[in-house]
């Protein structure tokens, strides 16, 4: 089979037309000494593929393929790679290179590298001014630290979307110690927020789904939560004052968002790691909101390549996988998707298949 | 000399006349069995104060003597005292109990105590319905656990504003790592600021101060930084990028406050904390603001017992003192007092004395 010198994808040509998808082939950036050709087989649609092709994130570099919870197979791998061996199956999330010297490339924060972060499409290469295009395509082309191993036990179709939306509930589960005799809530049980229940059960935290109605109880406590609150009733934050250690808020929207309640909620120097960006103008914020708990508000930026490992190791050691819905990817499959993602309505993520039909 | 079944101060009756003390008699709350009765020798002079008295943290109890940096000598002890001799000069600060048996009376965080928190001035006693009464007076009565000796080494009118202003510089600095190898910046040189300077200073830390002009540097360099930042001059934030590991914000006002230029001098998971509790309305929060670099947003109440002695010893150890402008107590001092805080003319602390030629 030869290497391919560009790869073919769905992309958008902008905001006002983000459902309507143009199959084309377009340039990978030139292959380096630490590079992995990745022959892609599945892909998660992750929250922020829409909100980059509809416009809510602002300007982006049009036209743009999107798409960065990718499983595919090493079909090439550069001759300086150590970390992926060809014909392996691995995965690229949203991230795809960081500069690897400074200070947090250093130290496991290379997902705050400020010196050369590049997104898996979007982001424009500096060398060769080639914008990278995104998963809902053939191929990419991937800096191998940015390239994972998936674990034998995990099936490609249920693991995609874990290399986003997992890593994203994850990295700050681990960050800010959910575990054994710690009490951890999620809000929003989207993409992000399903895996966050998964996670922190399977870490060992009392864990909690908080969600607006009592819709997806049975689904929150399928995923291992111990307990659900429902903010649409009367009184929801008050048999729980002053006692999560932390709370990952997943929601993807601001809006009626009343956030003194749910901070009323948190222990001492609890934190609250919103991973969420929602669309909205951001929340006013006293300090004599924070003050009475001493509460941190923060937020979480996915996670790095260790974590990513590891999160991967702990779905394989206990068997967890992303609930997904299966979707053809094609113009149509992903109109649909789109349209389903917009209103919120996917169970919890979808994972684009076909691939093979499609592209050959 | 006879116990005291009342003590005498300066109390103001409302927001509209703030700036006009009274002499009066005023009930102490009943003497109980931790209690330790303190004759006041001086009090320093707290934003709090002034804030209260002066309507801008909402409706208050008039009439209402404040005060909460309190030195002064314990002249009385209950009959289950263990803490505290009698004859001994301790100091009490701004607050003066707390239920004593929740998890964050138990932790070191009794100063977030939710169940019977108390501030030394303007709150109810349960049992007797006296609203308590702080430092522009003759006496105190206070549980033991709120009142701490002071070191011989310190001087009363300069250890005064460590009682509050102090603590509230120092729990934060402790409690976020505050060190040898730790970056760390001070916003706001006033009476918290000061000592936040002195301290992180102290604890080993790099310390900067972070004001608008320089027309504070000299000092700012007399009190221990290492640097200084001046926020009125241009691309201030450059240098610093992602390198602070702790800001402890004591502005006093958040207006015209770029807070994402701030935010993005903290390195990643830094922390922001914030001590003042201005009167505006607060500030919008997005999490974009905090995803580069997952900085951390805080606030801070008080510090522990625990840290208070550890602050006294610490200050007695390296001799450090608080930087006051003594001031008589009566009602032209106090008068006077009130209107150079409210321009926010005083370096850096006022300390009230004379209590003897006063209250006798």
């Amino acid at each position: 089979m030869p290497y391919p010198e560009e790869a073919e994808g769905f992309q958008v040509d902008g905001p006002n037309s983000f459902t309507q998808f143009h199959k084309r082939h377009f340039k990978l950036k030139p292959f380096g000494d630490y590079d992995v050709d990745i022959k892609i087989e599945a892909c998660g649609i992750c929250g922020s593929d829409v909100h980059t092709i509809s416009g809510g994130w602002g300007e982006q570099k049009f036209p743009l393929c999107v798409g960065h919870e990718i499983v595919g197979r090493a079909i090439r791998v550069g001759p300086k790679v150590t970390l992926i061996k060809e014909g392996e199956r691995v995965g690229v999330g949203a991230q795809s290179y960081s500069c690897g010297k400074c200070k947090q490339c250093r130290n496991d924060n290379e997902t705050y590298c400020q010196v050369e972060p590049m997104d898996t499409y979007g982001s424009k290469w500096a060398d060769s001014g080639i914008v990278s295009q995104g998963g809902y395509s053939s191929h990419v082309r991937t800096h191998e630290h940015w390239v994972f191993p998936i674990p034998d036990a995990l099936e490609t179709n249920s693991v995609a979307p874990m290399l986003c939306a997992g890593l994203t509930a994850y990295s700050p589960l681990v960050r800010n110690g959910a575990g054994p005799g710690k009490k951890v809530g999620i809000v929003g049980l989207g993409g992000i927020g399903h895996f966050g229940i998964m996670f922190a059960k399977a870490l060992g935290a009392e864990t909690w789904a908080i969600s607006r109605s009592r819709a997806k109880e049975a689904d929150a406590l399928k995923l291992g939560a111990d307990g659900y609150i429902a903010t649409a009733e009367e009184g929801w934050e008050k048999e729980h004052l002053c006692s999560f250690d932390l709370i990952i808020n997943c929601a993807n929207s601001s809006e009626g968002f009343d956030l003194a309640r749910y901070l009323s909620m948190m222990d001492v120097h609890g934190r609250w790691i919103s991973v969420g960006l929602p669309e909205e103008e951001g929340q006013v914020i006293k300090a004599q909101n924070l003050i009475s708990n001493g509460v941190l508000i923060g937020a979480s930026h996915l996670g790095s390549r260790r974590e990513m490992l590891d999160m991967l190791q702990l779905a394989a050691d206990q068997g967890l996988k992303g609930w997904v819905e299966e979707i053809a990817i094609g113009e149509e499959g992903l109109k649909e998707a789109m349209l389903r993602m917009k209103k919120g309505d996917v169970h919890y993520r979808f994972t684009l298949t076909g691939y093979e039909k499609i592209f050959g």
